[in-house]
């Protein structure tokens, strides 16, 4: 058998380096040009991706009972008839348990071997999955291969890196001796094992399947847990392209296969009620919905449950040095992914008498128009920047708020269909902006899942300030941005976001706001509605082992 | 102020060396003698308590609505007649709440340093302490003074250690760049900043107050959560001694000393619920019956739970090179503090053909009646060893077993009173020993807290180790012995114990097998019903704060 720890060891150590000075760094290149690739490369990454549709995807399982799956591309409108293993739990649950001692068995750093195997293969995977996140999630080709790909990918190295940490820190022996009173010296060798918590079952969301996907994975199973991937009905074969990895490198360094599955369900038959029932399953990584999310935190409460959820983001905007250059990074959030990700702004609040801008006044009204520009700017070419919408409950969703904004504001910028000449059927919206006072706070502290904001009208700022950090305490926020250019003020901004239990990001402008790095940014931090962890830091790893140890009297 | 870190570094630094290598060290003294102290210390400590009889126990505190407390020596059975204040606890929460800020504003070496300097003045104080001890929890004077002193400080410190690890992780800034796109460089400035969950409860068992007690106040309150010890109505004094202490180090260092408080309460008019539903509190050490324990960690999903409770420890006998050593070394432990501490053996398995010692067959009876005759020795001179009954329902309870072992088996060594000439008063009683087959499961299967024992005959020795076994996964164990000279025997032994979730100290003649060494044995695995955090590991530390960031582009 390869040595997989050794094969990957510098990865791993420029990790662990990049953890601990959280500088920017990346195992896995986010762009899928040909330039870097080749041109052979991502046409086999297409073809390999063409040649699953409308097959029964391979994937051997004990359990499985027939076929279920029912993903429709967002782009074609087409189901991509794909069917997946209809898996019986229990039985499924039985042949895991019996491969649960070897992998237990195994080192640590056997497993975390095995873990870096499989990031590396799926590395080499990226191209078919882009094309799978895009026909299912309904992301651009580009951000498929970098936010779902390449990205998370990084967070799951960042997981992996975590996880050995964690366990590099109990010794596997220990000599331990003393005197007791007059009966002479007692002298004991020690032995520390590693013991896994049990089954850990990964509840993917629609919209990023691999975001926190990679790292879940790489957190329990280099810990010793075995993973059962819960893909969500609509975006099952991206992650059924890592679990096939997986199984693949499990059996090709000796080690059962089913240690890492796939139960795949649809929407009227589903499945995940079974999984989290089950007394085998330990571990809960959970990505989705707050409802649900909070509803796992309150029921499962004999497992260990991670969580990331959404939250309503926001943007505090005090004064700036360049309009231009902060109203394109806001809009770009507005536009990118059609602000389906966990990191989109979706409340966006300005003091009612305007702002400065290199000191001189800017109204309310000029700030919201320029931003409704600059979505318009965005919008030029829209295809890579905004993908298409994974579900069509998001038209409703903008149909209703479209009919708000007349009862409880205005309407800054109506949504229209986006039009990709590659996909006349694609499932598109551009951004629905409404403009509102904080009259309309009960509708805009909710987490409205799409292209979807408010450009909130506060009576000062302190207001604006007090609104956002109020909505992130109470309603959750994975990101906050303030910009400013008056120092205290910052000072205070900031003061209010972490007292809120939220992380901020100041004046960020020429880059995507959106961006969440691995090894650097601790993503979500726990302490308000959108999540109760953190990935990555010790505390998302060190509680999925715990040690036995053995002493022995010589 | 003083630099409380620098000052306590150099012990800083040897207990993180000793919790990497898990050698056997001590910060603290754990003799009594006056070889050691000098005569004036300890007469003052004595001093100092007697002192103390009799009064309101000086404790300023927000929200003192009367007295409370009604503790009654085991030696004497006279009332202690202390009071200490009872406490509206909303009135309490409202201080400690307004306390937070500072203290999480605190660096981690400055809150560190506190801990430190907490930890040492009550190695200073382990005189008055112990007598505190003795009068309450019932233990002997020497190990009041060591069990729930210096070896509990150690752990303290341990705990300290860890939460140092965890935090020291985190880097206080990064600077992060890359580029984007055609975009430009982005170039981020970013802040870490570690933050508190909020107040932690820490509930106290009656026998050993602050053995659990001192690691959970060091693992909440250098992570920045304020800390409010409930102790156990018969044991209120040494954790009283505690508060005490860390109040005035706080004061002396800047901080409200409100940020560690009691709340005392009687059996009568507990306490206990108003902390654990109020919504301030966010973490909760606890130490006590598997009952409550149980119930706390099924009904307090949104805290941070962390239990030790009680399990039904276990020997497995198979073979021994030296009968008497064994034996010893056995029955140690069922007079050690009247069998009341979490690694008091209880269930001692023999196989029905008895066990081969130096090559030689010796009976299952002349096993079981070397066990009794070593408990005869060791209660020769018993005050040290047995210490008294920390409760009257003990003597209740070995009333009820004495007449179940002439239904279900036979007794092999009745209990009776011990006779201390300084405490002709003292509610004591020797170890109660059942000799009983399997048959009787149900009853050995309990956690009997205090001096009853089982001698289980087995059908042979696979039959002990999976009722041993068994026993820990589904009833919990927190210590469990093997005796053996088979190697083969010895590790299958460990494999079982190790998947029942239990760990095991094999052969273990010469010292006290109870004792569980800080920085060396990882106490409790989690994984059994006897509790579900280890002290001390990163897990036990790494959740108890939280990350937020500010991140800046410059």
């Amino acid at each position: 058998m390869t040595d997989l720890f050794a094969k990957h060891r510098q990865t791993l150590d420029k990790a662990l380096d990049a953890c601990e000075k959280r500088y920017s760094w990346t195992a896995y290149p986010e762009s899928p040009s040909s330039k870097i690739h080749g041109q052979e490369k991502p046409a086999a990454g297409k073809a390999r991706f063409e040649a699953l549709l409308g097959t029964d995807y391979p994937l051997a399982q004990p359990g499985e009972v027939g076929r279920t799956g029912g993903e429709i591309s967002p782009y074609t409108g087409e189901p991509l008839a794909i069917s997946y293993p209809r898996m019986d739990v229990p039985r499924l649950y039985e042949a895991i348990v019996r491969a649960m001692p070897d992998w237990r068995a195994a080192i640590a750093e056997t497993r975390i071997g095995v873990c870096l195997e499989i990031l590396d293969r799926c590395a080499g995977q990226l191209f078919e999955n882009a094309h799978a996140t895009m026909h299912t999630s309904g992301q651009s080709y580009i951000m498929a291969f970098a936010g779902s790909g390449a990205n998370a990918l990084d967070r799951g190295l960042e997981a992996l890196a975590y996880a050995h940490k964690a366990m590099a820190d109990i010794p596997a022996t220990a000599t331990w001796e003393r005197q007791f009173g007059k009966g002479g010296a007692a002298r004991l060798q020690k032995q520390y094992h590693l013991v896994p918590r049990g089954i850990g079952v990964v509840i993917c969301c629609a919209t990023f399947p691999l975001w926190n996907g990679y790292p879940a994975l790489c957190a329990s199973l280099a810990t010793g847990n075995p993973v059962v991937f819960k893909p969500h009905p609509s975006a099952i074969l991206p992650v059924a392209m890592v679990v096939s990895v997986c199984k693949e490198v499990l059996a090709e360094a000796g080690f059962d296969p089913n240690l890492v599955s796939m139960v795949a369900d649809t929407r009227g038959d589903p499945a995940t009620m079974a999984l989290l029932e089950h007394p085998a399953t330990a571990i809960v990584d959970f990505t989705g919905s707050p409802g649900f999310g909070e509803w796992i935190e309150q029921n499962c409460s004999d497992k260990l449950v991670y969580t990331e959820t959404a939250g309503c983001n926001s943007v505090v905007i005090e004064s700036a040095d360049d309009l231009q250059a902060m109203v394109s990074a806001i809009a770009h959030s507005l536009c990118q992914a059609s602000a389906q990700m966990c990191t989109s702004v979706q409340n966006i609040h300005i003091p009612a008498r305007g702002i400065l801008v290199g000191g001189q006044r800017v109204s309310f009204d000029e700030v919201a128009a320029a931003l409704a520009a600059a979505v318009e700017k965005h919008l030029e070419n829209p295809q890579v920047l905004c993908g298409t919408l994974v579900d069509s409950t998001i038209l409703q969703t903008i149909d209703r708020y479209r009919t708000l904004a007349a009862e409880r504001g205005r309407l800054l910028r109506d949504s229209a269909p986006l039009h990709y000449p590659d996909f006349p059927g694609a499932r598109t919206a551009s951004p629905l902006m409404l403009e509102v006072t904080s009259d309309a706070r009960d509708i805009y502290r909710d987490e409205i899942f799409g292209p979807v904001s408010f450009v909130i009208k506060g009576d000062g700022i302190d207001e604006c300030l007090l609104d956002a950090t109020t909505n992130a305490r109470e309603r959750g926020a994975i990101t906050s941005h303030v910009y400013s250019v008056n120092e205290d003020f910052l000072s205070r901004a900031v003061s209010a976001y972490h007292d809120a239990g939220a992380s901020v990001a100041c004046n960020l402008v020429g880059m995507p706001i959106n961006f969440a790095a691995a090894y650097s940014d601790f993503h979500v931090t726990g302490l308000n509605r959108a999540g109760n962890a953190c990935l990555t830091d010790l505390a998302f790893v060190a509680n999925r082992f715990r040690i036995v140890q053995s002493k022995r009297m010589v």
